[in-house]
């Protein structure tokens, strides 16, 4: 199923299995002669990495990434860069316990019911695993933005269970573990996903990404509006419940008049007074502040005991042991900022691809 | 932009603006041998319609369908099926006035930076009645699925404003201008509207839509999970702001063990206890109801005085006057309900490409 | 099945059978502001008209294009342009004796096997008609290229029967029935095509097709070659048997010495002495003639008597009546320049989007 | 550029450079529970392998492949299937001599034109070697076919410069290094290709492909013929330059009467009489042989001098040294065998996705 590819222009393509070899993507669609090394990529992937921290898992790959091709004398050549990462710590552990018992919450039962036949050691491509993939991608995608736009793309923890963020200072979120941009919020809520993973259980949250510098004209009218391939790239993480956008569901209480933004003329530019629509406009974007927030789900991998059913239907009781994160809002946040960077590439290009007519001759 | 086909597999392009002298869908990937006629279609058509009511606008447009290709003797060919409605009530008005006007809330400014050029004419590609088109392609998915699947998508109304609804009686629906499935909350909602249509205002809500029968297997394990093509087909529709699955935001609140939905054994099928996921487990669906929620604004077209500025930058005031909604609701819910179906004939399709391998002789 | 949209970036969707209402294309991808007129198009629907000749077939449509969408103040839009021709000549037939009887080199018996179900007045959407569609799209492909690029596609038939054409003048093509560029050998051709006519039977031939100001740089290096989709582009006309580029079927004779084109320096532009390879390399076009042979099998339809059998499998004769082309080169010369054009049209997009990096801020 | 994907159903993403440190494969849109090993893949690599005889090149690749994803006891999981060689022969060789020459008939100077920066170690992404990704994708697609539905792809040389082959016998084709059928005609072929190799010049040829058991519906109507498809994926290999279904080009010279297949009833089972389509009527298979000739230029690598320029545009001669092949077509014949065998992959999956409607439940 060609599922395993995302964007229409910039083509991201990933593979790989959770407890297979390595896991990898090939990026399709990005222009020649663009620095890039290993070290751009490899500080994405080491904000995504686990064992960081005591809310985490323990499994503490090493994600080493490396260039297989589209790179030649420190630029991109145009053609396709395919980046891999080893599974160096799949330990050899006995699955057979759960080979055949659905794990509530997880995609066991799903993937039976599609393919017959699954990989049953760590959900396989089910895994959260996967998404090392996308970060390296996204990667890529946020420098460019970032080099030739000034793209600036936050993303950070504004709520755990019912503890939420008052505060919006920068400069804090890398600094706690949960990459709460509240410094008085961080520690509370990292002090209840400690308590709650001490019952053998887990929790949820919010997100919110906030993308600063977007450029201007990004979007398209119809079926593939801003919000809509964001939304579709955002929703493809497992976790993620709801979205929205600006002021979200909050329209639902709104009127017109206080929900439409005023059109004003910031020294000489035109824009808008507030920002209730979080920077899209009939599906594109006008170069003000993208506002996204993401309901993440407290992660189905629990140690508490739960009912469930094996492969004949007979009913049974499963503890989901191993090393898995109580919070998955931390380690979300990097690979939720590299979906929204890749879409933004993808409609980067598309843009150029584009430009409204006119009588020069092509540039090149 | 090839951004005017939804669906990989199921494929549907639309065209037209609001003010041109047609607007049609091509619908390319449907089988062959499948019963269809334009009353199929023209009753969907009908559910959108303005005019209906005292909530919407007094623009009643006839929206007849025709069928130009891909029927014969009233079964599909399984060759591209055109369909079109001609716009017969474009009244001949004056729109110099906001020729150079940027709407607040509008794509005006956004299509103008994009494009540098644009219909203004009641706002061309970017009116809400592009989504005729929508509603047409959805109401052959429906069909579709109705018969093959015994399928059934249920839109409705559960708030507008701060009012809720809160009962669900789904005979209900259609007996309401608001189609709410609540009698108690639907008159209240409606008096909401008037006395705020009356200020020059207008108002949002939120919608929920349940899929019965949803074939299970349905999604795809990365990019194409069900979730993420269902919101990438929501939120392309303009008025959408918000969409949550099963629990949605409240999963931020819970814990692992009070979202995860235990797997039964009823009455010799593998389903589940609860439904907090909404139907959809690691991307694919299982065969539960999907429970879908979108969060709708106000519509951006008020008689209220705003605020804003010309092409040249300078200050106005607009108010915008015509025949204008005051809450779409009622009418989104055929288009979101299409685009529902539209999504789920996609991921059927690609089920049937996508079999597991036997090593029977291909059935045909 | 997608199969009735051609294109990656610049999409035309063509659909419309021979004997419904209407053919028609909605084209995707078209950059704003560029100058269209409906005569724009009708002139290239004009070349394909049947009814021109004493060697085509008496069937005449008048074949008048609308423009639905896309173009607002006689500039696009950046939105979908759609198409449409309605199919006035349908006269009214019989067709129960062809219903169930499969035509000799027609797709009756491969539609009946893969759908079913087919329209069997004229041949539905494997008629010849659908290519109508091609050549409106490829109005609008030409006169982008001719504006922006100087671009030139010259189709003009190379053979017929074993008359070959001696000379090559420009001029000459749009003076004969045959579009030949030696006016010697057409009146040849036209004799020859009469006197098979008289005897119930049709005749093939070759077409070449040169391209003056290619674009440099269109094509992509593995699977999207640019001599692969023009040959997808070509071998997607029916009648196409064999294509070749530059050199051709003769390349088999030739060593590496012989077939390698020198590189030259041609007053301060990097070219090439000799053009075996036609304008391609590796892929891309080097601003050289593209130069492109075809051979083109003769109609189907004879008056002759055939043997087939029925759909049943039983024994029968048939004479195909009807108006038919007893040779098809000149009409089919628009659409293959048409198909040509597309492909071009579709790389020069890829072009622009793909523009190698540059620390330059983006353009618009 | 979205160009290293083939396929719209069954998609192959290659990625990798000749002188990079690794090729490889991803396969997407593979059915679940297919038997799959390495020395599937591994066995028609060989096949490709440089190196086998005194005609090819000296370069002797080990070319293990191994699987990095999508396959697990043995059996395909329905999830991107990742293939790798790794290049072990990359001979520390010093390209400052080539690095700013155009090699006549090679891609240098067209990646100079499009991307600006090149890997000239050896034509990067424009070397042959690139094809061993599409082996490895099309091993999986014959196994798959073959065992689905005995469908069987021979390619062998028909003709090496004037040299052609009179006879036909299957069990010859690898018993000899031109993979020619015809006994006598091959050590023929084999010696001129040495003379001229001793000339430090290289040869062309022909290839013709014959698929028996092809599946009866595949192929599309308009854009997806199935010549169309397989055209594109013939001609995306870099040496082609002339195609041909049945007949071919021989179809200018014959008549209706001559060129049309009558069909007859052969034993309960419809079919053709003769076979001068090739098996394509109408763009879609009817379950008769499939029969492609190929034209083959002549490598362009090649020892002799040859006049050039530089980068600077200064005249200069080239000697292109190394491993080079004389005579590529032995070594093409599996590519071209693959690329066969991925489309045909493709419209099977196409028509499982597409099966006319019927009213029972679906299958699973």
């Amino acid at each position: 199923m060609p599922s395993n590819t995302f964007g229409t222009y910039f083509r991201v393509t990933t593979w790989g299995e959770s407890h297979g070899p390595a896991l990898g993507a090939v990026i399709d669609g990005f222009p020649a002669g663009f620095p890039l090394t290993e070290q751009d990529i490899q500080s994405e992937l080491d904000r995504r990495k686990p064992g960081q921290s005591k809310i985490g898992t323990a499994r503490t790959e090493e994600d080493r990434v490396k260039i297989l091709s589209g790179v030649f004398e420190g630029k991109t050549l145009g053609t396709p860069i395919s980046l891999i990462v080893e599974n160096k710590d799949q330990r050899s552990r006995d699955y057979s316990n759960i080979k055949d018992l659905y794990r509530p919450g997880h995609a066991d039962l799903s993937y039976d019911l599609k393919f017959g036949h699954r990989d049953y050691r760590g959900g396989g491509r089910a895994s959260g695993r996967e998404t090392l993939s996308r970060v390296m991608a996204g990667a890529i995608a946020k420098k460019f933005l970032a080099l030739k736009e000034n793209t600036h793309i936050i993303g950070h923890t504004i709520q755990v269970g019912t503890i939420k963020a008052q505060k919006f200072n920068e400069t804090e979120i890398e600094k706690n573990s949960l990459r709460c941009a509240d410094p008085i919020a961080a520690p509370k809520m990292e002090q209840y996903i400690i308590q709650v993973k001490d019952e053998g259980d887990s929790v949820g949250g919010i997100i919110e990404i906030i993308v600063k510098n977007t450029p201007a004209g990004l979007g398209e009218p119809v079926f593939d509006k801003l919000q809509a391939d964001l939304s579709k790239a955002l929703f493809s993480i497992g976790a993620v419940k709801g979205l929205e956008f600006g002021d979200g569901f909050k329209v639902a209480e709104l009127k017109g008049s206080q929900n439409n933004d005023e059109i004003i003329n910031r020294g000489g530019k035109i824009s808008t007074k507030t920002n209730h629509a979080g920077g899209i406009y009939g599906g594109i974007s006008i170069g003000t502040d993208l506002i996204i927030r993401l309901a993440v789900k407290p992660p189905a991998s629990i140690a508490k005991s739960q009912h469930t059913v094996n492969k004949k239907g007979h009913h049974a009781t499963i503890k989901v042991a191993g090393r898995h994160d109580a919070c998955i809002l931390p380690r979300l946040i990097p690979v939720a900022e590299s979906m929204v960077a890749i879409t933004l590439m993808d409609h980067w290009i598309r843009k150029m691809a584009m430009k409204p007519y006119s009588k020069d001759k092509s540039p090149f």
